[in-house]
């Protein structure tokens, strides 16, 4: 096979969880794929494995990349290295390579850890997929933005003056990664008198989807949490 | 029919134009409804059932919104408000009602016209979708937003100024609708010294997609075009 077209590198948005939001792309992509590659925790099952398990083959060569889960730390930059790597030698052999990615790929995502070692080298098509984003105002049954709103997406792990600072700037405001982080965040948001127009989302779209106003949410948020909110005053109505 | 239970509401994300990037639900359920609603141009077709089309039932009702396209003009509230009349009377005698969206239901879609007035009488599902940013973001085969960036999106029609302060807080930005509004933004950024940074997507995701630098867009943009600007530097690879 070593004479082969090389193969093409797919990055593959799988969705917020549910795994009827993914793609029929991704469905079709994934299910066509010899080579899956997912991050995992080094201990218990990969989310984006998990999103996709339904239409993975049965005889696929899987490749997990084992990303310790470390509180705040950006992955080791070596498991991407070393998976890149496994990852050219099936495109140099003409296989294509499937990534799993939660999510959108090219929205807060480790694909472009990957991305970033092999975009240059081989062919890349990234299939997007439905963000956590869109996902939580879903369940929060509210609109994000309207007409001409600014919306701004923070991560919860930014000090406390840059979050006022930006939640200033905009109309709606999502505060992503809030994990940790939640009992500041509500600090903040309290003395900026906001609190009674932000909505609190954990694990949107699956079963364990928990969803309630920000003052009833639980100090103790996991990672995939997400604040959301909306500073304008019944904007949908008044044209 | 008219002692039944009420029928649910859906609002069903149909992603950004590709119909491969509609959810496997978002399928599922416009597959099964009866009744289908959509925004439609006065003339020409409607882009949201247009992606839909394979998956619309040929013995469906169909209940078109025509909304006059004028230049920057929000929608008539009448048409919704009439819309929303016909759709409730369904509803209330136990139809389902499907009502298409193109991306995603609540990022700056139309749909909230019809979400204010229906979602406190009838219980109301959004299926989130595909966004028009993460479809050009995928376009441009770029990353949009990495560990602890600001994402700020920004509607184009916006005044210079606002553009400003926007653009200097975040490290990634989306300039939403931009159509007519292209030689003024463009000129914003070249005076920001932002032009190198910034790509330019129109139709993403659809077989007329233009995926251009900034620098190369041609003046004449239409309506459904993106901005995306990445302000730091190298940002993926390094740990």
């Amino acid at each position: 096979m070593s004479d082969a077209r090389p193969g093409t590198f797919y990055g593959i948005g799988v969705g917020p969880g549910d795994p009827e939001l993914m793609t029929l792309k991704a469905h079709r992509l994934i299910s066509a794929s010899r080579i899956v590659a997912y991050p995992a925790p080094d201990s218990g099952e990969s989310f984006a494995r998990a999103i996709a398990a339904d239409a993975i083959r049965p005889d696929a060569v899987e490749i997990p990349m084992i990303v310790p889960m470390r509180v705040e730390r950006f992955p080791a930059q070596d498991v991407y290295a070393g998976a890149a790597e496994t990852i050219a030698g099936h495109l140099a052999a003409g296989e294509d390579v499937a990534v799993l990615c939660e999510g959108d790929p090219f929205f807060y995502g480790s694909f472009m850890y990957l991305f970033a070692r092999l975009s240059e080298r081989f062919a890349c098509e990234v299939v997007p997929g439905v963000s956590s984003l869109a996902a939580c105002s879903a369940a929060l049954t509210r609109p994000l933005t309207a007409r001409n709103d600014v919306l701004t997406v923070i991560p919860g792990p930014l000090p406390d003056d840059d979050l006022r600072a930006r939640i200033n700037g905009a109309e709606a405001v999502a505060i992503m990664k809030v994990g940790r982080h939640l009992p500041r965040l509500r600090a903040l948001l309290d003395a900026m008198d906001l609190t009674a127009q932000a909505g609190y989302v954990e694990r949107a779209s699956l079963r364990e989807q928990v969803v309630l106003p920000l003052a009833d949410a639980p100090d103790a948020a996991p990672y995939f949490s997400m604040i959301l909110i909306y500073k304008g005053n019944d904007p949908w109505l008044t044209p």
